[in-house]
């Protein structure tokens, strides 16, 4: 996963924005997105629109005319709604200067990398990753440092040991993101601790991804209805920037809305590159947002719900293949399985649009240790994971 | 405008984020956003709300479960109504891959930034110039390099001798905004023409802000209702990137949408670029641009009519104080305007903000040649404007 010397571009442009790696889960989706029929499971969204009462917030901003220029922090009255929710979820004291509006959580990402590499810097991924991440630290420049997780019967591990070794005086931040996708790693308490140990040793930036947070189905990792979190280790001004977005809870992946969490002393710095990106987020966006926040509670239960029931789907009718190698993920929402037959998986992703009409990301999008396998996103229908599941057998089958 | 070397940052911040310039445009607003009767007339945007047809097309496209991932380069069916568009402006053929749609034109001019300029390039920029493309240069370590117009009689000049004189082995690319914020300077065809030789000569990019095109008050430079253009003197291949907006023709600045038009060949590394940043723009969004595109035409006269008459108040208006001074400007919606008793700007628009209720951007936001001046935005309402002159007057009369 670390950046190739870039050749001069034919192009005209910039040899990192020439040489920029395209994402493998868009080459798969572009290739499929128009088929009849298809069963899209190769991004991480789910089926349901945006709930209604989310959408009529919107709605009615818009006709009541907030369609002027604002906060480039986001408008005060989402950041006090984002200190609600977070006081309520980790039942502890929260603070609306510690959060910035962004477009989607990858812009919330785009910033992070923004403040903390640059080229000559490295950061740390435990790998399989998001590749977006890895995208983001290209176009600043920064390398890339993938940090090999482990597959076993008991899942993807990170092992501590490892990761701590590939510190170097280059290394600028870790990249953490639990429950990951696409593995459903999830950190305990204690390993969490002990990441943010040895941050503080190194004076290391924590880039925390915690979106999938809500999405836990291991009762010993989902205390209170979330998975652990930095924020229950941490004091506030440590080097730790929190990347959000409100697509998955409350199925708003569209919308290009997040937030960028961070110490308050950051924010005049955070409110500039915003400025210099994107200028900010729609006010009639940010009021559905709001909704979202406050009354959205009973949606996220249901969709937690129904993302429990495809995680059983999924995992028995694929184990039921023989083709596979999986464990049932303890959280975040998608299965990533080896092919035992351990074909090309770009290939693979592929072949099986054409013949099973099913769209899965290719495995060797998400970095070293990622190729062999596929990932499937579960927070969908069951009808449509039962039906994805019958596509998708014969032609696992002939695998292996 | 150059940068100065950055000292290391005490926050633990790479040095370009830590010591980024903040908006002084933004900082006066945030001064003075909330107080009661406020004239706001520092930033670029009109008084006007989104009409009704683009906000409904919003509406319906949101109620039809338009929340999902979409494509990273816009929608097609906007993406074919961005080539309508032009090719009916423009009066030549276009093509729907020419076109990226993009969070507002901030992020269209952050990607233009991204593909061509990198630490160690130069970009040359006019000056008094919109803070923002110096702002997205610093963001990814460049340098801006000012070339500073003349002020006089005539208004706002750029001497093309001094912008070829100032090309040199490290000048990546060029910045042309015409017409100009803030100074309204707009490029003759003759002008357009010899830029683009200069660049085709040295082989540097040309990003072209050619927003304020349909705001054109000198009928030499408004010819089909519009000011002279490099689509009128280029090849579609050419090194040339159109950022562009909906924020000022169809009063959507609220939206943050806009676009970027480039070589189709560049399609792919853009696709990354937006994948890696916002990774696109809500699709029931910009079913709203398609509705602006299509059916805007006689609400982009009423705002060109408008501004006309705002134009006119404030003009003679400023002229009638005897403390500046001020050529009509031929293109955008914007007086920027010399103090005659040359005060501390920054300071002058704090103290309008204070004594007047009147809200102006500092010369100074706008780089080298701004100090001593002002930016008064007169896409409003006559009233407003009428108002905002009576309460201006004897500030400003008491400078001299």
């Amino acid at each position: 996963m670390n950046a190739p010397v870039s050749p001069p571009s034919p192009l005209g442009l910039r040899p990192e924005a020439a040489h920029l790696p395209a994402s493998g889960i868009v080459e798969v989706a572009n290739y499929g997105r128009l088929r009849p029929g298809i069963i899209p499971l190769w991004v991480g969204e789910g089926d349901l629109p945006t709930p209604a009462f989310i959408c009529e917030a919107a709605t009615r901003a818009l006709a009541a005319g907030e369609t002027f220029y604002t906060w480039q922090r986001g408008i005060p009255d989402l950041r006090a709604a984002l200190a609600r929710y977070h006081e309520r979820l980790y039942e502890r004291p929260s603070d609306p200067e510690r959060f910035f509006v962004t477009t989607g959580g990858m812009h919330a990402a785009q910033i992070a990398v923004r403040l903390v590499a640059d080229s000559g810097d490295d950061v740390l991924i435990p790998t399989p990753a998001w590749p977006n991440f890895g995208g983001a630290l290209s176009v600043a420049g920064a390398r890339t440092i993938g940090v090999p997780m482990r597959f076993g019967a008991e899942g993807w591990t990170l092992d501590l040991d490892r990761l701590a070794e590939a510190v170097t005086p280059r290394t600028r931040a870790l990249v953490i993101n639990s429950p990951a996708n696409p593995t459903g790693w999830t950190a305990s308490q204690d390993e969490l601790g002990q990441i943010l140990a040895l941050a503080r040793r190194h004076g290391l930036w924590i880039i925390a991804d915690e979106i999938y947070a809500r999405f836990a189905f291991d009762p010993d990792l989902a205390q209170g209805g979330r998975t652990p979190s930095f924020r229950d280790e941490m004091d506030p001004d440590d080097r730790v920037l929190f990347v959000q977005t409100f697509s998955k809870n409350w199925a708003m992946t569209g919308w290009r809305m997040g937030w960028l969490e961070a110490p308050p002393a950051l924010g005049s710095v955070i409110e500039s590159l915003i400025q210099y990106s994107t200028t900010g987020v729609a006010a009639f966006l940010q009021r559905a947002g709001i909704a979202a926040l406050d009354q959205g509670e009973s949606f996220v239960a249901h969709q937690i719900e129904r993302a429990r029931r495809g995680r059983d789907i999924i995992c028995s009718g694929l184990g039921a293949t023989g083709a596979v190698e999986l464990t049932p993920p303890p959280g975040a929402f998608y299965a990533f399985f080896r092919l035992k037959g351990d074909p090309d998986s770009r290939a693979m992703a592929l072949r099986l649009v054409g013949e099973a009409n099913v769209g899965l990301a290719p495995g060797s999008a998400f970095g070293a240790g990622g190729e062999g396998c596929l990932r499937l996103c579960f927070a969908r229908r069951s009808e449509d994971l039962d039906e994805a599941i019958r596509r998708l057998a014969p032609v696992l089958s002939r695998t292996v």
